[in-house]
């Protein structure tokens, strides 16, 4: 458990920030899926930092190695280990931040656990455990794009500048997508999300905004009540992301400000196919998949590394302190989270996919 | 898994509406702690149907029994199993409708999933199933209690009218909000409130809220990062109750309208005690619990069996069909939903306080 | 954990030997499977106490009730709760036992372990909670048939008697080995066992023995490597079970006096099949079935509670003690353990059955 | 799941014998236990092959690498990844028998679940997964000597020759049993075993045997009823390992031929202490330890890969083969078994610590 996720489809995480490496182990996905450490290392890519200067600055080639699992381009059915190198770690700026947590930051709660902490680069709680999510979601994402089944999130607002394009899905979207530095549904959205986000750092301080993200393809029947729902499932999975503080299914907190007559999608015939005219519960009814696009929309909360002066604890002298975070940090951490929203999006369709029998153990 | 909810702390939840019993089995609570059938019978007269003219005329005195695990007025460490009997079902409403899904319900999802379905009364996807959890929660309570941990909910909207008085934890706050039919901080919300259910009610019309969970007494360094964190277990075990479909913690989605600066909450010295100076985080900080108020806040839809005529088909001829609602619902859940949450709450914390060991397992 | 068995196919149990009822709930069985009470009940009754002069004298009809997850005689696929009533509880001979731990019984660990104990008939720790394994395990048995898996137990040996017939499967041999009171092949065997057990009853003690299971039908390729073996898997199922204290597989202990030639079973063609010439290694070859029949065997000590005089402690005064263990007790729980062992047996392959892919969540 | 074990303390185990690393990932180490790098290394030195004439060829130096988990010489509650590099696989003399399942190895049933498998020396089903077990095993073991627990195998018997010296623990015992090649408890019985084994290998055969297991130190308490007995586990552990068909706690298979009256283990006083006069349960009663030492002993079957001709059928031509095993192979895998057995011991032992709350999650 703790740095474990799935029950079927598993990714085991681990790795500090400024440590030797960080990585996962991915166990039961199935045997026969081609797979290459291409197909990890184009999603890493996208979590990348420094990517554009809307990113932090520290230069991670973030370069996988699968260690196991694999054989003549197939998976093995057996665990697939996959370690990045950590190369461009600065630990200088965190040594005299050591006792004075940040305010915002992780750094309080885990020394009030562990005791215990490697507080350089904030050590785990650093969003470098990330690269373990996504490269555990590339394998989910391939198994799934072999049975039509497609996530992709985007950015629906940054620092107050909303997307309102209607999300579509085509076969390109993603690449439409990534081409955005603000990861979002078109340029000029991108632009003015980019200019808030510059402002921000300008100003010393950070921003948040809105992920959305849409499954497609999903069948129905996934999801296992009452507690294992698939929103449930997703909800877990998604929260779990650093900086995530909401999420909510279709709509959501709309929904106490509709009718029950509004709220409802009523059922309609298209064909032999029974699908709902609207998709106002984002494709999951009783906690199962109805066929119907999945959506969801989680919060992101401005970056708690920022470098105005604000007030804090030394917990070795119990003293009054100030801090002024320095080090590399994102002033917005938004544009990078939509490939982690993704995979964690990705391992809970796959994991569901397995436990209700519509993906098999072995591929042919 | 599936109807299993936990680690340490577990709950085994069975049970159909129309069906001969609903209930659990509680598994993991330490040995020592004085429990009676009163105290699972006290939180389940707080979600009993048929409580006030906003709740649904069932009539289920909803008794429970314990048939395990208490020996001399105490646990034995052993499983609790809990049993309530079904009594005033009146299955005769749903023949009708058992080919024809109702709009928003989990009639359909249901039925893609298992084929076979028990239409009586919605089977096993009614809310009736909450009767385990809340049996299940009763027992989390009076453990978490002994530890000074107390995790209250509210309706802190129903219908567009809000209670915008601040929630502020006292001895008797439960009892001031079961005061109130509609289960909220104080009368006068609480008369509005009703008005505008039984406004939708007589138009043969539901309407949906929002309840807001406030945890006190949460010692720091609960959670178990990266994938277990207490909010990602809360959130989950939140989603997972019917009709909600979002969850937010703190600020939530109010966080990507701030700046960094403003998302923080500094650090400031209760004499040796390290507190946050505000709690805009709701409690927790990298997933962890950072001994200040746990808030949450979930989006209830309104009721999806309404009387209204809506548009649905009939899986069995595969034809258009229309569909008014008939049986006995809430017009609104939110009032009967708030001991749910509560008890969904206290599952997730107790089931943290013995895997991070602040809870023994033999009680003295 | 620890009261919940298997990932997919679970079985919750609950219950104290004296208390209000023991049972358990079935999570995890596919949807649409016929079943019945009867179904449950003839297991129960091949478990039931006093069905002869070898077991004990306490009187319980054992009558299962089903709470849920059955409609129009079929499976939902949502849990099976089951309750037995105790109804021939006589608490009175253990009233005077309660501070001096029985030599041979769990009485000093669960006290230990747990502070309080219910020691009316050994509470939890009695063999009494077994009822759920078997109520359990007869929803597995009925669901394994239907796929043509069919798990056999029965006495190989009982105090020193060995029945050496060769085991062979036919569709009653059941309805044989319960007909002999001993649970054995032949009702020779079975008459010396008895003759062994009164002998050891009349001297106010106790034999053990030995159990052998047989599993045909299985399909190759059930169990998860590397720790889930199958092996494994049946290997902590069976040793839960009270006074089991050895299994072995195929020659088991035998192995370690064969060379590798003589222990490795060579492969023949059978037509298109691929079969073993010989069945050593037990129809499990690196923890995953091979299509040959399962074979183990299991060691049953001989049960603790004796009327002998034994020494003791009294746990209350911390002196020497004396103990003659009254109550109604088995002399030898062998034949009533048969139903037990392939009770887990069942639920072993069932869940294994079901993660491989080989029964799928919903049946026509 | 199947290639993770434990609960609170767990192991995910990754690797192929011939790929590019074998491996695990630790997770649940309590933070602040001081771990090197050396801790790990001691112990798959004790595991690697090529130390003795007893062994195969293969020379790997088995050099671990840890890349996470661990702070200023401590653990620090995260997880803990290790890594072993494969360096001297030669995967030759495996292509020509890919399609002539070895008899008694795990070939034909790992072809017959996965369909595509990694032939070279014999991929995953390789005794080599046990690396993993072993530098897993290796941080229970730091984490149980600092509470007084100390788990011993040896080689009890091998190819028939038994060394009957009784097991005394002292703190230098593990020591003077490496010290002899066949890891048994005096160089007589080693030298021995040494021939059998030798013998057997020089007629292209091999031998079993017994290793047996002693855990002193073990608190009383730990196991959890009814299915997660601390024996339970234990013979789930063990039963995973390669090659082991069998295991018996205490008198395991030695009870069926013992009266009630002399099975069980009667209580006496030694100060305020309560122990048992014999110790023939193996420290377990009731799935629970009661404080005396933990004794099981495990039937090793002879290595199934021989260079003896067998009978076996081409699976690609589905004709009846024949089969001469080349590579390298151990005559007799008991010596380096015994590591392997006490890692899996080491790691049952330090889950149930954590769980039953004797090891904190923090260590001072």
């Amino acid at each position: 458990m703790s740095n474990t996720f799935g029950r079927l489809f598993q990714v085991a995480s681990f790795g500090e920030s400024h440590g030797t490496a960080v990585g996962c182990v991915v166990d039961g996905c199935p045997s026969g899926l081609p797979l290459s450490v291409e197909d990890v290392q184009k999603e890493l890519d996208r979590r990348r930092p420094g990517q554009s200067s809307l990113t932090t600055s520290r230069r991670e080639k973030d370069q996988a190695s699968i260690l196991s699992g694999i054989f003549d381009g197939k998976t093995l059915g057996t665990p697939i280990a996959m370690v990045v190198e950590n190369h461009d770690a600065d630990s200088s700026k965190y040594l005299k931040m050591k006792d004075t947590p940040r305010p915002g930051h992780a750094d309080y709660t885990w020394r009030m656990k562990y005791g215990l902490v490697d507080w350089r680069g904030g050590g785990r709680s650093s969003a470098r455990e990330t690269v373990g999510r996504v490269a555990g979601g590339a394998v989910a994402k391939k198994l799934l794009s072999r049975f039509g089944v497609h996530a992709v999130a985007f950015a629906r607002e940054i620092g107050g500048v909303e997307c309102d394009k209607d999300f579509v899905f085509k076969k390109n979207i993603q690449a439409v997508i990534d081409s955005t530095p603000s990861r979002t549904l078109d340029k000029e959205s991108s632009r003015m999300m980019g200019e808030v986000i510059l402002e921000a750092k300008g100003r010393g301080d950070s921003v948040g905004g809105i992920i959305e993200c849409v499954a497609v393809g999903v069948p129905p029947g996934l999801g296992e009540p009452v507690f294992d729902k698939l929103n449930a499932d997703l909800a877990k999975a998604v929260i779990s992301i650093p900086a995530v503080k909401a999420i909510e299914f279709g709509e959501g907190f709309n929904f106490p400000y509709m009718l029950g007559s509004e709220a409802n999608d009523e059922f309609i015939l298209k064909g032999r196919n029974v699908l709902t005219k609207t998709n106002k519960c984002g494709g999951i009814q009783g906690g199962i998949s109805n066929g119907m696009p999945i959506v969801l929309r989680v919060a992101v909360k401005p970056t708690s590394s920022i470098s105005k002066s604000q007030n804090t604890v030394n917990l070795k002298s119990m003293k009054k302190a100030k801090i002024q975070v320095e080090g590399r940090h994102d002033p917005c951490i938004v544009p990078r989270a939509v490939p982690v929203v993704e995979a964690m999006v990705n391992l809970v369709l796959a994991d569901h996919m397995l436990i209700s029998g519509v993906i098999p153990r072995k591929l042919d």
